[in-house]
Formats: structure tokens, C-alpha cells, sequence
């Protein structure tokens, strides 16, 4: 990855307000990788004050995305064709990580995974969802 | 469905602090079924500025959810053990639909399915995503 | 769909061993639908004597991918590049039909469902399955 | 794993006569892992001469569900509540292998992971598909 495709990648990460409204920053980027953390927000949770499946989806989806989007050609946006999320255990906070990286890069498709783990302030991670999904490069030119 | 059951349902989804952050409302619940309807906020975009995927999952698999928990027993909340997500198309608002429906109930899991449909402001409601998932029951008592 | 078409279709069902491995027929085809009908074979079961779950896949996949391949080009042969199946009661026999439908056709994508059903000898059928998955066209030159 | 835990699970393995139609052996097992190989027999293809993605699935799937039951009690069996496989690429013979493992075990839902690999004559192994699932125990009693 060049310094180039790296501006455009977090330029593309702050070009969603999405990110912007649940906090997320994306914290790390490699070659077929990429880190995503965000807070579990009072404006975040579902109804026992966990986080929302919708947060630990849009995290991992994204963090999934970036990941398969370090592996495309330099004019592409990426979009997800499909993902799938297995919740392992109720996300409390306060931080969620997301790690995305790429199983099977390819012209047309991208294969992807993501893990989600719960960070508490003391004491180990724990992994709180699995996905795997499929992204497509959109040329932008 | 009794009035009691439907008031618990529409609490538990006033208590979703994410479904107020996105500007969800619960706008139909049947036997089997609810409907969520969302506007696209700024807040809620991608980077190209469609409904960001996160948006669309989470009224999607909300929708899914309290369908699953109208033919749950009474003392159950409603937690999603997985969920798939195909994305159509981008979708471009304002406004997005969910209609989730139960495909099999179960004592232990519920399978489940939603339509998340945008609906422009002139002509016909369009599909952008189609999920497919398990709930499972939670006992509140 | 011409006759050329339904030929070509059934041409390409014929050439899959595993179809006839399974005992399955092409017993309908349509404008981006298909059915497949297997008997549950003494060879294709679990350890409870159900039909295994790879003989409902093996039949739901199949019927979802040629409903695709009749939204495809004529040039085109068709892989799953992904399906998820949820199976939704144990599959007592004798039969199992499973019927695709194209949700989404598309140039690079096509998104499909199927569900599957068991067939008793009397009584009404049961569905026992529902996929969701995407197809993606290969050119055969 | 006691050896009549291991001695359970292989008669289970024995008991699916689809493992025998498709040529499938249990060749690992491990607390939380199952290995099956098969080789990709005449009667196990698509219309293009690869292994049929019911081949893929239906081993995938067993090796995922027999990782699960390793971590069951010992009066259960398994049955796979859902199951989505991503296919990364056109699997060339003559052998394929399954490796799955419990990503997360629970009282009600063990979830899995596999992937599945072809096994060249000469050469390093190459991944054909990803699978990821839930399985939930039943009672034998």
C-alpha cells in the first residue's frame, strides 16, 4: 500500500457519517487488513444496554470492506454484495474492535471475515461476533 | 396478539437507544410480523452517500427480531444468534422500510426473514436488501 | 426463455454427475425460477436416517442457480459464489423438492432464494429449508 | 475427549450413509476440531468437471458439526441449525479436505467454522471454500 492509497482510503472511512455518528475511527491498515474500534454510545444500544447488533454489524462490515479495498485497483470504491454476522455473546463495552481482513482477493469478488471483540477496561478481549461476506470493487473514475 | 403483549413489544423497542439514534419507528406488528421505517439522516450515510449498510441491517434485523418475539412467550426478550444480509442495491432514500417476518418459530430458535425496501418521495417502493436469520429467546422473568 | 435456452439449461443439468449421484430431475423451469425433485436415497442420509444435509443443499443450490442461469446470457455457464442455508426441521422423506427464484437479476450478480421442501406420500408438504445465496455468470467461450 | 467420546462420534460419522455415497472418511479429531477428507469421485460433480458445491457443503458441514459434538455432552447428537459457505474458487481433485473447529460453545448453540481445501497430487493445498454455521445439540436419551 502506497501513502496514496492510504489517503484515499481514510478519506473514503471519514466520507461516512455513519462512522462519524457511532464514534468509530479506523485505528489500523495493512495489506489486506484493517482495524476499526468504537465506543458502545448511550445512543448505540439495544433495549438491555448492550450494544446493537446494528453497531457490531456496521463496525465489522466495515472494517471487512476497508480490509478488501487495500487489495483493489486505485479507481474502486467497495460495496458489500452480502455478510453474514454470528453474534457469540452480548457486547458490553465499553470499546468494540473490529478486525477485518481478506480470505480470497479477486478481480470481480472479494471474500472477506471480520471479528468483533468486546475491549472492558481491565481484563482480556472477548470475541462477540464472527462475519463473513463477499465485497465488490464500483469503479469511481 | 393481546394490547398487553404488543405494549411490551413497543417498549422494548423504545428501549433500543439505536433505533432513536437512526430515527426508527416501529410502524406495524402483527402475528408474525413488524415494520420498521427509517428515514435516511445525514448521519446514516456511505461514503457515496447512500444508506450506509449499517442502517439498512439494523432496521432489517430489528424488524426480523420483533416479528420473531410476537410469537415468543410472554416473559422472553429477543436476541439475534445470526443474520445474513444481501444488499440489491444502493439505497437511495429518503426513506427505508423493513418488513420482517417469522418463517418458522420454534420453542428454542426462530428463523426468520426481513425486505428492507427504499421509498422515494414519487413512484414505486424498490428492494434494497433481503435478510435471513435465527432469533433466539431470552427469558427477562 | 427460447427452447434453445431450456436445451442449454437442461444440457447443463444433465452434465452434473452429482445431480444423478442424488437421484434429483429438473422437474421445472421457468423466466428466473426452477424446480428439482430428489428421493431421499438409502445413500444420501444422516445418522438419524433424515435426509442429509447435504442432499438439501446439494438440490436448493442447484434449483437457485439454474433459476439465475435463466436470467443469464446465453454464453454463460453459473457458479454459486455463496449460499446460506437454514434448515428449519429434520427432512423426512420420501421426497424433497426444491424450488429457485431469482430475487435480483443483475450483470454481475444475481441474487436467489430457494426453499425445499419434503413431500410425504400423503399429506401436504413441509418446507424443511430456505436459501439465500448469489450466483455469479462465467463465460464459456 | 474419552476414547467412548471418540468412539461415539465415529459411529455417528459411520451412521451417515451420505459420507459413503460421497467417498468421506473422519481423519482428525481433536476438543473442538474434525477433519474429513473425500475424494472427488466420478459421481460428485458440476456440469464443468470441479466438485459440486454439495460435495464442498456436505463435507464442510460435517466436519464443522462433528468439531461441535466433540464439545457436547455425551447423550447428544448435532444438527446444523444454519450454515453459509462461501466459494472461493473452482475445486480441482482429486482430493478435498474439511477442517472444522467451535469458534464459540454454548448450552444451546455451538458456533462453528470450516474450511475446505483441495489436495493436489503434487503442490500445496489450495482453500476452495469457507463455511460458517450454527449447531445446536439434540437429546438421544
Amino acid at each position: 500500500m502506497t501513502p496514496d492509497d492510504e489517503g484515499r482510503i481514510r478519506a473514503s472511512f471519514e466520507a461516512q457519517s455513519m462512522m462519524q455518528t457511532l464514534g468509530a475511527r479506523l485505528t489500523g491498515l495493512g495489506q489486506g487488513t484493517a482495524q476499526i474500534e468504537a465506543p458502545i454510545l448511550p445512543g448505540s444500544r439495544q433495549q438491555q444496554g448492550y450494544a446493537h447488533a446494528g453497531l457490531t454489524f456496521a463496525i465489522g462490515d466495515s472494517a471487512a470492506g476497508y480490509a478488501a479495498l487495500t487489495v483493489m485497483p486505485p479507481d474502486c470504491e467497495v460495496l458489500t454484495a452480502e455478510m453474514k454476522i454470528n453474534l457469540l455473546t452480548p457486547a458490553a463495552g465499553p470499546v468494540l474492535v473490529a478486525r477485518g481482513r481478506v480470505i480470497k482477493p479477486g478481480r470481480r469478488l472479494v471474500v472477506v471475515q471480520a471479528e468483533v471483540h468486546a475491549r472492558p477496561d481491565d481484563g482480556a478481549e472477548r470475541q462477540v461476533a464472527l462475519l463473513t461476506g463477499t465485497m465488490i470493487p464500483v469503479e469511481t473514475g
